[in-house]
């Protein structure tokens, strides 16, 4: 519970004190603890919101209509209550909190983790080391090399069998199903299975920064912030094995233009990599990546 | 602005304490300062809310769909956001806030606001004095003879030609646009204007008690804090005139069992009434009900 569920914010002593723990204390006893945590401390901060700010009824009906239109603008590919929290911050900090781990020294920290935002897909297929995730190549799409080893945290041994799943905008700035007309189902999508060397090795784009949708509720919440709706250029990568934890996160060239005021938030400074000239029949870019996973259970050099 | 932004509840020292403000600060320098104050809190009370329970990714992406849910249960005739709100005490505690003028002493005070809830109409027909808002009589309805004085709160003079709007469910518990089937277009309601001495008369039901819809979010969270969806038998008015504070609320029967658990909190002392038996050609219940309305920028008396 808040501490301070009854003195609120600025000029809440105006306000009836007993009014949040009146609604609070109509909940019933056949109610989840955990439920009853997080809804109590939900409706403390809403009451302590609209006090702090001597919410207008005019300001509280925009919010309920624009509450309605986050609803009414999603689709099966396209989710606004997912994008109204991340660029409020919110999916950022739940991964945080999810994430909370910390290396206890410095030597070897766990790969910083990033959110999954809304363009992950369970059926993206798994595909040979070595081969490309591009399907429909795109005139301005720049093809890089990627590859790496999956680190065991501890013990600093490579782990194979690990997966590693890559996930990416094409060079229009579009995902697959945000772009039929030019991009066939996962393309740009693709499951690795690490060697016995914990190695990874592949062919994708460097990555393209794009904007959020310009059509619907979230983009109007960045209008009225004055803000812009870009996300840096990034691949979204998933790194998973059964006896580790597993690693979602994202890489962004070091010289995208939107990395300190992503629109999103998930940029950190581990994050930021290097894509280096290269020539092979396929690539003219390198990038070199590499994860570190901590054990299931393991918690002897790890804060918890 | 909260004092907690950087301390937050339990365990938020475990954060990056830089992270609210940083999402704040990408606010732009065209935002109306009172959007910037607003939204500041809500991201702040957000990240507080999140840091304080310590959200975790399932139960935040419950709240995505919830919010989707939301927007996609509500119609023309069907506001869930409105209700959600409802049910989490916030239109209720923003009518307080916006109705929080107070008589200094006790001797007269103005009548208490309560919600406007999402059944009032734009449309309702002006009817005259003496006449029924029953257009479609139910067999379960018991008819009230509703009458009284709308009055000023300071010369303590009646008020002509004040307009007093009442809308109600019938004894089915249903609103005429939620009922198609039974009642024609404001069944249950209108306008009447007050004569030479400040008086209206009429016709309506004694109040019948009802639920909130038990098919959509609104009442999944209900559900989910083992709350009841009953709203106690309510009649709603909108007392208005152009030189005075408009006064909207709701009258509630002294013995309905529902008064101290209203689902959406709307309930106060002094519009807890008492219904008298009493005898006419139309009706078996008497009901008299005086406003009080404060002159606009009347300040004199009245706390602001």
């Amino acid at each position: 519970m808040a501490t301070n569920e009854h003195t609120g914010g600025n000029g809440s002593s105006r306000f009836d004190p007993t009014f949040t723990s009146r609604v609070i204390k109509t909940m019933g006893p056949n109610m989840e603890p955990r439920t009853r945590q997080v809804l109590s401390s939900l409706i403390t901060h809403i009451h302590d919101f609209a006090r702090e700010v001597e919410l207008t009824h005019d300001e509280w009906m925009a919010g309920v209509h624009f509450i309605n239109s986050v609803g009414q603008t999603s689709t099966k590919t396209r989710n606004e209550a997912h994008r109204v929290s991340d660029v409020l911050g919110l999916e950022s900090l739940v991964d945080e909190i999810a994430n909370k781990i910390i290396a206890e020294d410095g030597d070897i920290d766990p790969t910083s983790s990033s959110i999954l935002g809304p363009f992950w897909s369970p059926d993206a297929p798994f595909r040979d080391n070595g081969s490309t995730i591009i399907q429909n190549p795109n005139p301005h799409g720049r093809v890089c090399k990627m590859h790496g080893t999956i680190t065991d945290l501890v013990t600093g041994k490579p782990i194979p069998g690990a997966v590693f799943d890559i996930w990416q905008a094409s060079a229009n700035g579009k995902y697959d199903f945000q772009d039929p007309e030019n991009q066939t189902p996962n393309n740009l999508r693709g499951k690795f299975r690490t060697d016995e060397n914990g190695k990874y090795w592949l062919y994708c784009y460097h990555p393209t920064a794009y904007s959020l949708p310009t059509d619907g509720p979230a983009h109007q919440l960045l209008t009225l912030m004055d803000r812009h709706p870009m996300r840096p250029a990034h691949i979204h990568i998933m790194v998973t094995h059964p006896e580790y934890k597993g690693c979602t996160t994202q890489l962004y060239p070091k010289d995208d233009p939107w990395l300190e005021t992503d629109t999103v938030f998930a940029v950190k400074d581990d994050l930021v990599v290097d894509f280096k000239p290269y020539k092979d029949d396929k690539a003219t870019l390198e990038l070199e990546y590499n994860v570190f996973l901590s054990p299931k259970g393991y918690k002897g050099k790890v804060f918890q």
